[in-house]
């Protein structure tokens, strides 16, 4: 089953890495309060660029993929000190950043799902780590800085346009598609759902129980 | 050594998890102003039905049980979302829960440490990854959510529990008693430690110094 | 390759557990109004002592060295508890411990990237490890204890004391120095970066952007 593994070449990751660290060094600068140092900084970029592929690979019991080539923390710590410097360029390129970061977690979620599948899971786990692989950095990046995690509260359905994506992905590839076909099917979907969700404010529902709407209102006015 | 491996029919270990991710969402239920969406509660479900086996299964090097079968990941957030909707009669339910979730963390607590056991680790380590396999979800639950780790402080001897019941288990094991024997005796010891710990308000002393009374006292004055 | 694994006698490896397990109930201490009970100090012992060669040997997908022997785990839990109980000695001694912490993070960085070069991983991926088995427990133990992780923000130089030994000592390794003279140039740099941080108060800059100072300086007023 190892041909149904979606390979990207090593520059398309690691520009993809790129892309998530800039994005965390962007989120970092929101915390100038609280002090961040540059290594602060760089270990930003690491967990954000690299954190989805490194849990993706630990719960599939492998040593990391990061790990095993000079490139990707290099590149990972790099582009966030480069993003850090920079800030005021970045942040006027920022509709240009949301593009690639669209495409950035639609390929994470395509690698990952795929390369679940590789190592033999059933297709739902295979969508989890595919969708862990895609968020996974965002999730340590909130931990490491002791914010709530971003994707568990109301938001910007960034794990559910990446969970979309991986599904197609997997359920295209079980049905017999072209892994090529599949994938481009899987990162588009994902790209375009989290654009979409940007562009027009698209949110899931919050906690609410049935039948409990007097109860909700009252608690949500205290 | 594989015959210590204390296996569970897949509906029972379903069960326990889809127990512990309708304590998540309970837990959750008391964040209504963090504005958690129905993601979040999905996710608050995972984490806690299945986190325990998955930081289990990690550290014994292992792809976690929950990832090698298509139910875990539908039962874990089906359950904590049908908990989040059915709040109201999951709350009258309280103290069944605490029963079954009592029952729940003495049965992760077998499974882990017999597990451990199985793949060859001396007993204290089995018995620290039985404790974790009982308690891991609890923990990145509160990780997740940005509050204090609850099993640090002051509390109802959760992890007392677990890790008492899983020493019986394994140190009667070790000394030869039939496994079927040391599981009930492992099991029934966490849950009844457990009960009696949340009806009589059982807690650990809060940390302290020898000789160091006056010191702690002007401090919690302070 | 597997002659560049860098062993220590078990009592030294248990010492340096020891030793970070006291200095996390020292930390811990700071937080008595947040009702740390006992069981919460041992968590910090076993979280700061083991946590980076837990996190280490995750990463390089091995079962953790501390979870194959009965020894590590009592030793961390044990000496936290000590540690909390003596506290008044312990914080008497300050000069003393962190001296042995110096010597410590030097000896579990030169420990962790030569386990990561014996294992095949590159140099840079082999210093990250070293330099993650460092300062790893530290960052569990915010993450646990719910602060924000120490080491992001202006501080002493922790990290980049470990990650310059281990740089020092994987580099001497590659040009074919023997591994006892690279393992002390490893461990002795560490030591005397971290003891000459704390002496004259070494920080790293702060996050700033390139040209960025009238926004830089507006913001902190603000």
């Amino acid at each position: 089953m190892n041909e149904v593994l979606f390979v990207v070449p090593l520059w398309v990751d690691l520009s993809a890495v790129a892309i998530g660290a800039v994005q965390g060094a962007m989120f970092a600068a929101r915390f100038q309060d609280r002090q961040l140092d540059w290594l602060g900084v760089a270990i930003i970029g690491v967990v954000v660029g690299l954190g989805g592929g490194l849990i993706r690979d630990i719960l599939l019991g492998q040593v990391p993929a990061s790990l095993q080539n000079n490139w990707y923390l290099p590149v990972a710590s790099g582009a966030a000190l480069l993003g850090m410097l920079l800030l005021r360029t970045v942040t006027r390129l920022g509709p240009v950043i949301i593009g690639l970061d669209a495409l950035t977690i639609g390929m994470f979620g395509a690698i990952g799902s795929t390369k679940a599948l590789a190592a033999g899971l059933p297709v739902i786990p295979a969508i989890f780590v595919g969708t862990v692989s895609a968020v996974g950095g965002s999730v340590l990046r909130d931990v490491m800085l002791g914010v709530p995690v971003a994707l568990m509260h109301v938001g910007s359905l960034y794990a559910v346009a990446a969970a979309v994506g991986t599904a197609l992905l997997v359920l295209a590839v079980t049905f017999g598609t072209p892994l090529g076909i599949a994938a481009i099917v899987g990162v588009s979907s994902t790209a375009v759902i989290r654009l979409l969700a940007v562009r027009f404010g698209w949110t899931l529902p919050e906690q609410r129980q049935i039948g409990g709407w007097r109860i909700w209102r009252r608690s949500t006015r205290g």
